[in-house]
């Protein structure tokens, strides 16, 4: 606690009529909500004005600060290698963190990814790994320190101990409607990730309807606010601003993602989730001091090496690696309904089916379906015939069916043309 | 409950992003937050977006209607004369409703008053009344109809019934830094005064440093705000705009003000004091039918006439007429400085003085002193002689003086020069 007090509403006033908050006023009002002395209400009146009324760099910085200051800090220093972490702000098939790590970790970085599980339509890294048989995603901070040393890549549960203001202000944003500012998802991200210790760090900003950010102006301001912010804070930052209009690689859901990561590491894999695993990998190579050519990266996922780091890693958290992975029972397949070309695969509407499919929770305590989500038979570019199949709709409970494919359908466009002008998969490089 | 379903998250979401409400919306997030379904910290959220992004004249009509709607509303048909009442938006030394309420009722029109305690640094016509040994502020609606059948004039507490979201609401403004928003402010007033039943409303719109409206711009639109909400619910309504830069009358705090009024009523007392209570009365009578010569109202301050029916109003409601008023323990006099004119006396620097001598309170479960508070022995404009008694501070707890004594010093200045551009009392008339 600082000596220094203040007073909530005077703070709440401040940001309304537009005035920059004082990093002692930050400290405090941060510091205070922590220990529930400032409340839930008031932190909300308080993140409406932010998101209306914005804040500056400075601000954002003091701001990301004192939620590092609420919690524990973790240290790295004491690994024989770098660390290396990757973030993505969360899209639709999004599975990079599976084969990345492993990845990585074949060049003597070391990659302590801290995850989440998923709420929403976008799935959650650690839902997508607890579909192996025996896998274990709560480490201590030794158990982490341990495979960090031994096996170089780690993904875990974030310990409770990190920013603990953010956990709490997070769960309030959502209930608020203030979810969608960039200072608060920009130091929300960032207090987590500097807490965490890494060295370097690079962040997958997606942009498109599947993404958090819809537009790429708010997309790259956000990325920018991170790229300062890690920076600001000593950490080798970057941003890559990746597409996130249609789902990346042909699988959404759990299994099937992990599926689809396993046939990335055994050099096959869809081209996109192939070029993003790589494209990220040599973002973080570089931040880590250990440059290495794209090709080598490359060569790592087709000749075993990368493989043999996931299975040391599963192993390591107690995963089966020869078990099979859990199917849903009832699938449903949705056909073209004529021939031409697919002209979109809207990302938002797949992940939403998805999610009605079990494969997300709609609520914290909720169980996702390990086997539930969607396999995609065709991407926006390709050739359709009518009747094809586009997307098999995967579930346990078939009552399920009706809304998912309900939203499943409105997804896709089929156009007599071929299509041209599809977004690029990386859209820029932020520094 | 009406029938439709909303989700608060959505509804936070359309006003932070400036959409219009619906009516629906409206009456389902009031209803809602009254009966404890939408939280707190979402209404927070909610308020912060009005207060910035604003309401339009048919969202702050449906906004007051669903706080009527909470609760119970009052009825005075059955009465055998009209009724008027009149709300101030809060002052400085601001006793007008004591003389006021008593003068109209001579002229045959039936005055209900349901007012409020004070909380920060105006005065509650309660606290002012309950200075007056046995006086009561808690009558039965019955007692309230009795009353204005047999006295006419009745100031009581307003019943919990009344609009019970507007009280909860106002609660939570008060601690999220959302007071100040035209929309929420007119509904608040608005809701009661219509709940309450009038058939005629005066509305007396403060405006300068001891106001909740600082700016002219601002509290011509809160009254045109809510004279349009009133004249849109069926009251006939009027609005006098009035200067708050300074204090009204010469006394600040409980006893002392009910002191002051009983001279207005005694036909003596400040002009400015008397002249705010014949205009309201004028408003008052005109708007309830029973137009009447300004001459004509004087003159019942001065014959008696009102003085009868304030004796009755107090003796009604248990208040010993003859009984002294309390006095303060202490008294501390600040004097001029120099010799001059007094160019400024800062309506807010004596109301938060007044506050800090115990007149006021900090939180709703404070009490308040009745003795406590400052006579003013000078007022803008008056030509002023070195070491000549300018304010005298009154309280029971010689603590408190300090505190008091630094702002009440910083609240004057002293010209060497004839002050001239005093405000005028009344600034506007708004229909």
């Amino acid at each position: 606690m600082t000596a220094q007090q203040f007073d909530a509403v005077d703070i709440i006033r401040a940001k309304r009529d537009g005035r920059e908050l004082t990093q002692a006023e930050i400290d405090w009002v941060i510091n205070a909500y922590t220990h529930d002395y400032v409340a839930d209400y008031q932190m909300a009146a308080l993140n409406m004005a932010i998101l209306l009324n914005g804040m500056n760099r400075t601000e954002i910085s003091h701001w990301t600060a004192a939620m590092i200051a609420s919690g524990e800090r973790m240290n790295f220093d004491a690994l024989s290698r770098p660390t290396a972490d990757k973030h993505s702000t969360g899209g639709v098939g999004d599975k990079i963190t599976l084969p990345l790590a492993p990845l990585v970790a074949v060049f003597d970085v070391a990659v302590p990814q801290l995850s989440g599980r998923g709420l929403g339509h976008t799935g959650g890294t650690l839902d997508k790994l607890e579909a192996i048989a025996g896998w274990r995603a709560a480490l201590s901070n030794e158990e982490i320190m341990d495979q960090l040393e031994n096996v170089a890549a780690v993904i875990c549960q974030a310990g409770s101990g990190l920013a603990p203001a953010d956990r709490k202000l997070y769960a309030l944003r959502d209930v608020t409607g203030t979810v969608e500012a960039i200072p608060l998802i920009a130091s929300s991200i960032m207090s987590k990730k500097i807490a965490e210790g890494t060295s370097a760090l690079v962040l997958d900003v997606k942009v498109g309807s599947g993404a958090f950010m819809k537009n790429e102006e708010n997309a790259r301001q956000l990325a920018q606010t991170m790229v300062d912010l890690g920076k600001d804070a000593g950490v080798n930052t970057v941003a890559l601003l990746t597409d996130m209009s249609t789902p990346l690689g042909l699988t959404v859901g759990n299994a099937l993602e992990v599926r689809e990561s396993i046939e990335v590491l055994q050099g096959g894999g869809p081209q996109d989730v192939v070029d993003l695993t790589v494209a990220l990998a040599h973002e973080m190579l570089v931040g880590a001091g250990r440059a290495t050519d794209i090709d080598d990266i490359r060569a790592a996922l087709s000749d075993g090496r990368a493989m043999d780091k996931w299975r040391a890693m599963i192993a390591a958290q107690g995963g089966d690696n020869d078990a099979p992975l859990p199917v849903a029972k009832e699938q449903h397949v949705i056909t073209a309904p004529r021939s031409g070309y697919l002209s979109s695969l809207d990302a938002m509407a797949v992940g939403v089916s998805s999610w009605r499919l079990g494969a997300g929770r709609a609520r914290k305590e909720d169980q996702v379906q390990a086997g539930a989500g969607i396999e995609l038979h065709a991407k926006p570019g390709d050739k359709i015939t009518e009747g094809q199949p586009l997307m098999t709709l995967h579930t346990d409970t078939p009552e399920r069916f009706e809304r998912a494919i309900a939203i499943a359908q409105e997804g896709f466009d089929i156009s007599d043309d071929v299509v041209t002008g599809l977004p690029d998969l990386v859209i820029d490089r932020i520094v």
